[in-house]
């Protein structure tokens, strides 16, 4: 089943619009609530008093109207009367402020008081609601992000999660190279987190303070799902995560979930209309990586977002409709939107849900009740399918993580490097898959391999392997850099890839935020920025060459063949265009299927169940686009013919079963 | 007595030149000095050793030259001693940082010590100097802002405000809506100052909270004010107020005291001098708003103003002069210029005086000669009378501070929109009180209503009556938003408003900083930006439409009759061409005065007693500029006949008696 | 000799590397090495356990192959076990929060604990280094700074300094005009340090504060000093500063050190390549005027910096080897490059050296290998040369700190100036040594003085003597605004020169970013922003008018003869074609050599010793330029002859003895 939901909440209206609510959902085809996500201090409102009265009469509202229930653990604000009972449930800052309350995510994962209570009330609200036969499962708490806490709990915490590691002190200077500066340990009471806030400290600390701060997150998270577990083994267990790119690391905190969640805003001004269609296809590609697996939406787009910040534009016609059926027809199974209605009192006043404060169904409820139609009625076609992809591209928290402690070169990101090669890929409608760096890739055909700054000899080898045995691997500039303890090797660079790429850097110019140009084997020119790694060819053969500077006419660019595969490695970053380009031939080269040429800012993608192909068209434009397919189709979303030339409005949506 | 008077600082000055500088005024035509703001650490060297000796002697300086003074309470500028003796005097920020003496304003509203100490301070000089027969009157503290402190004497004292109130927690948390977010107190204890300095809390709480701030400002002020009201049952009490925009509440501010006096330093920068006449003007406006009467400058320009920042442009040939006859235009009984001369130590020594370090009178020095050599011939004429106006613009705090809390879209500023109406009804010779929201309007033909984004039943039923008794209303976007509470209404907008005007808002678009356009009825084309609101007529006809996006065609302005009167609804913000050429064409109709074809940068007024009536005319601009009059006129300025063609060098000022 | 050294970590690598890295350096010519700064931790690993062994091999590593030693103390870097046992080695900040280790320089200077502990480890290095036969001299601490500490100890010192420097409160209170504000201190206890950050604070205090800062770190030098001298009388002592511009007072820091050593990093970015040569001879040009002799390089560029920052770019071929003979051309006697090799781990992972993490020596640093090749050739030729100047430019931290406290027009910046007047004389080929303004004079042709704001009247008679024996003086807008204590003279501008300069500014317009122009005497027309000084002439004619404003045909300029010699006082700030074309006339006029017509870029610098006169001509842009020379010489650099058209490559270096 492919679902719709909206996220509720019933504490924030009077008790006769629950009914009114729950009616016009029940008639729009809203199948599924999320609800109490926020609601501790109604919930307990003093210790230990707890008051599950009014969830029980909010969900057998829905329950009666045949809507299914998933419950939010309260975590993410701990109330008044917790936090001023046990101050030490606040984060404090790198200069030790307290995160007070009043904004919402105001816990620290590692205190003893925050972890106590969060299982007392997790425990009381999982043993009352295991057997509702509305509920269906749990999200634990909300948006999780890095704390950054330096409180005296993290801090012992940290000193043990090192002393796990390391084991002696010995060896972690060593591993993270203290001697610099003097900054060798006597005793482990010396570390502390990175107190005074500043990123001038040695990196090798600073990464494994990340990696700690997500082991913290992922062990609080774990203490809920334990309880969750244990009182209610029918029920799933997700988390909503906050999208990207994130220092936390979510293939981490995800092992423990069911499936992951994803709370999906993509932006809405006239400006950033035409990319975010394409950075949005990376975060549920990224999504669906996580698990490798279908994955639920559970927040989404339904108005203007705004309120500690100015609004957004609000969604054009078609905009909310065009951007769900984008999560579906990357792997999303269930759709929640946020939220039901404004919020009328808090923060969030102005972050728009579909209906507005004035409670008159307006243009925007219009479209959802059109999309809850189009979706229950496809959803059985849909049902158990999911995407297979030929191509995959990797990511990693860790590298995004130990690339923003050393930003390489001025105007150089990983990750917005991530989007433009997925945002080509998606160009020439390459469907991938966006993996941890760490996933097993056997299978794939063609895989990028963004920056792998941080490298170790297992990925190295089964990067290889997978060249081996027939796939094309794309290696760029800053890969083999540095070990996992974010130290340098002391190898020419790509290090552990540089027999395999057969290229080594004899120099880089980190030339930032200038300009220069690289000429291409097709004899094109594109313009490059960030950095330019002079190659050295040993194997491998050029194709691109810098047109600029002192290393004008040395290679650029380069290609080697290695077993029954090839190993492209890219020493600059050059503009969108040549890697539409280069992806083109070499996606081609490596078998992969294309559908090259789509207009801008039309997608596609294919969910698959056996031998049924679904091929989704999606104009996530502001303009009227014509995409060219293969043959005419029956449109399974309208009943109409359509094709082989495809007039597409604004915001059009198609789906056809591939013959 | 229209009255020209400075700022005198003798305890920054060898004693001799007390004499010769008193002297320098007297021929001058100054007849009136402030001192002793700021001397707390001269009047009172160590713990309740007085030595008011150097005052008494400067006093005397000044009164044996028939020179008046006013007195300046010392209590911005606790003395070390005191804040040395007593932390608690000094404000401490967000984060709990005491903000530190050496600069100024170093003092907390709540602090008991001091409110005790100001008492005795200010006791000790009014009985002092109450029977003085130079001494006329009394300036309380300097420049009030919102000290924004933390303190536990504020926290106990919001406390306690909220107490009174909401009487109860239930009814606080319920105004509130804090069951958001579990921000549900279950007891006063947990309710502190917003900590953290975050902008992203409860909106109704940290409305609430500002509210509270210009409380304990009118508290620490009245327990001078009634000190003084004690003592000195002769002598008149005032504040020189800061300027606008403003979070501190004037209105309340001010409610104690018998005029208001404003401290008013327009804009040398050639780039803003075009525009920082119309907003002066606003600011004149607004200060003879806030009591309803003519009021006093306090300090005004004498030269390039410049210490914590690089200083300005030095004020033209004629600049002092031209803006010292703008305030009188519009309301000003007296004029003390800042400062008589520079401070040759301290963090102010370039806020330049009147005469610079050399203590040779200059340029500026001459230009002021002439102008109090002018100001005191036409005293006896312009005495006693004042501006009336058949146009109000209304203002309020509280909605400034509402605003500030949530922006609304990107570049949307409630007071910039204020100043953008103002600026076209001043390009209209339209002459308007600026009021606040909540004031009486009977008789006003004409009032703009910017954003009543807070509305109460109160208000809106005083202006629908104004309409229905024959004002023209204006009301724009964002009104009806939420309850006084901050809390949004759950009715079509504009709320409250919206029978009146004849229409509902459908939809918004927050647009921000993209540009749309609009047709009005004239056939004109002119830009938009921040808003769109997309009306529903129900009554109203439409005046502009829409000519971008979804919402084309849709109706953007609209005008509604309503008993006598007429009821505007503009939608949308739009360039400042749209407001001359609709105002112009509205208060025609509705018999207001105006002056249509003043060339940029010229502004007329009107000051009036009885059957009198002085038109002023000043060329507030860089440019030559020709006035056209209706006939010809003696000048009361000089000894010549002008008009109908009036030919004006830049800062050119000229006052006639109106037949 | 002028020698070419390398700094060098043995710590940071495996010690079967030194032997490799010091064998390679012996054949590259590399002479000398600096060791040990940094490496607290490694030689006292505890308290009081102290391990020189390693470092004992080390320098016979390098000794054993004839390499001398530079040692420098560890002080910047207290190791953990000192931090954790006596916090108050670190210093805070202006809001109390220490800066923690991690980084270095994370000490207090005026910190018992500190200097205790400083004196202890450099006792026993010296005590064991002081008869080891490489071991040369002495490098203090690292890159002095002022740290802008809060603490109690600083407080309690800061006191004391003051009550030695005023003896009494009242006279304190007077010399900073302290009753400006209620600021006037009862007792020394109220003082503190500028807690809370504000620079809106009392300016004769916060320059006093800069001045305290100055002393305390000469006074922790000074300590170290004192052990180096009694323990090591054979060897020098030097500190490396840390460029330009510096709040910390440079004169008074290496009053007690052997010569000063400079840390040089010319900016690699194409855009800033050109100006950053002139800012470079500018600072060379001040490194020796600070003890009026020659200088060491103690560390400079050998790669792309980067770290805390984005990498820059990389150095261009011939970059590095130019900007090495650019600091010999103007009195360098020794080269140490920083660094042999990128450190592997820590904070500095980015801060390029000569070979990069692979230990693959590339072109980088075959350009070393001909750098040092050539230095060693010429050594004896310019061993015991110097540089001699016919004109000086005056330079005083303590107007850098005056002027940075008050800025006094937007985009006025002392230093930017001082470069914009060097950047001329260096285009013309003038020599200069750029001195402190307190510095003997006799002897200069030329002298120009930017922006003598503090001005006492010493150095004013002083710059008057040099005029009437035949100097050509130059003078400034802001001179002789305020007396040593940065409280306004009353005098008119420009005060204690005004007699001598023959003018005096009537008024002034500070027009910041504004373009304003003035006609020369030339003819020609020139921008200038910033300021503008009105002048009225007593004696002086004028030499440039202003062509804006109601100033428009004011002097800008004026000459003044006075005894033998002439005033110029310029009341702008022009354009940099101004000054070229002014100081050509004015310097020829004063009979300075001058070399006027040199390309953009390149630069000429004169060594000298007896007769023996050796033209340094430098190429410092990216392009190709041609030189006209008076003659044909015979490169010593280069075996061939040159001239008189010499076309030079980028960053060609060419050196002749002058006929």
């Amino acid at each position: 089943m492919i679902k719709m939901g909206v996220d509720y909440y019933p504490e924030h209206w009077e008790r006769d619009l629950w009914d009114q609510d729950a009616e016009l959902m029940r008639k729009t085809g809203v199948r599924l609530v999320r609800l109490a996500e926020f609601a501790w201090s109604r919930l307990e409102p003093e210790e230990d008093r707890y008051d599950f009265a009014w969830l029980d009469d909010a969900i057998d509202v829905f329950h009666r109207r045949g809507i299914e229930v998933v419950l939010g653990t309260p975590t993410n604000t701990p109330p008044n009367w917790l936090v001023e009972r046990h101050p030490d449930v606040l984060p404090v800052d790198s200069l030790l402020h307290p995160r007070n309350p009043g904004i919402r995510g105001h816990r620290c994962y590692n205190s003893p008081s925050m972890r106590q209570y969060s299982e007392k009330i997790v425990d009381k609200l999982a043993s009352h609601y295991s057997k509702h036969p509305a509920v269906v499962g749990w999200q634990i708490d909300n948006e999780f992000a890095l704390n950054e806490c330096h409180c005296e709990n993290c801090s012992e915490r940290f000193r043990q999660w090192l002393s796990a590691k390391y084991e002696s002190l010995e060896a972690l200077n060593r591993a993270w190279g203290t001697v610099v500066w003097s900054g060798e340990y006597s005793s482990w009471s010396q570390i502390n987190p990175p107190l005074g806030g500043t990123a001038f400290k040695n990196p090798s600390y600073l990464l494994d303070w990340k990696r700690f701060e997500t082991d913290s997150v992922a062990e609080f998270q774990q203490l809920q799902a334990d309880v969750l577990r244990n009182r209610c083994p029918g029920h799933f267990v997700t988390h909503n995560i906050w999208s990207y790119p994130m220092s936390l690391d979510y293939y981490k905190l995800c092992e423990t979930l069911d499936f992951a969640s994803l709370d999906y805003y993509p932006n809405t001004s006239p400006e950033k209309s035409m990319i975010s269609g394409y950075s949005g296809a990376l975060t549920l590609d990224l999504t669906r990586g996580i698990k490798r697996r279908n994955f639920w939406i559970m927040e989404t787009i339904s108005g203007p977002p705004g309120c500690w910040f100015p609004m957004w534009r609000t969604p054009q016609p078609g905009f909310i409709r065009a951007f769900a059926w984008q999560c579906v027809s990357r792997g999303a199974d269930t759709l929640v939107h946020f939220r039901w209605r404004n919020a009328p009192a808090g923060a969030e006043q102005f972050w728009h849900g579909l209906i507005d404060h004035s409670n008159v169904p307006g243009r925007r409820f219009e479209e959802y009740v059109k999309l809850c139609e189009e979706v229950n009625r496809l959803s059985p076609l849909l049902s158990g399918s999911t995407v297979k992809s030929e191509a995959a591209i990797l990511h990693s928290h860790d590298l995004y993580n130990a690339l923003q402690i050393q930003p390489q070169a001025e105007g150089m990101d990983y990750f917005d490097n991530l989007k433009l090669y997925h945002r080509a890929m998606t160009k020439l409608g390459i469907q991938s898959d966006a993996l941890n760096t760490t996933a097993d890739l056997s299978g794939y055909r063609f895989i990028v391999a963004p920056s792998l700054y941080l490298l170790d000899k297992r990925v190295a080898r089964h990067l290889e392997e997978c060249v081996r045995n027939g796939a094309t691997l794309i290696v760029t500039n800053r890969s083999g850099v540095k070990n996992m303890n974010n130290v340098c090797r002391m190898e020419p660079l790509p290090g552990l890839l540089a027999e395999a790429a057969g290229v080594s850097v004899s120099e880089y110019d980190p030339i930032g935020k200038d300009v220069h140009s690289i000429r291409a084997k097709n004899g094109k020119t594109y313009t490059c920025a960030q950095w330019c790694d002079i190659l050295e060819l040993s194997g491998a053969a050029p194709i691109a060459w810098y047109e600029d500077d002192f290393f004008a006419g040395k290679p650029a660019a380069s290609v080697h063949s290695l077993g029954d595969g090839k190993v492209y490695y890219l020493g600059m970053i050059a503009e969108e265009n040549f890697y539409v380009d280069f992806f083109r031939e070499a996606a081609s080269e490596a078998g992969v299927e294309l559908f090259p040429d789509l207009p801008e800012g039309v997608q596609i993608s294919v969910r698959q169940k056996g031998e049924e192909r679904y091929l989704f068209i999606l104009n996530l434009s502001r303009n009227r686009q014509t995409v060219t397919l293969d043959q005419a189709y029956s449109s399974q979303l309208h009943e109409r013919r359509i094709g082989p030339k495809l007039d597409m409005e604004p915001y059009e949506v198609e789906i056809v079963e591939l013959a």
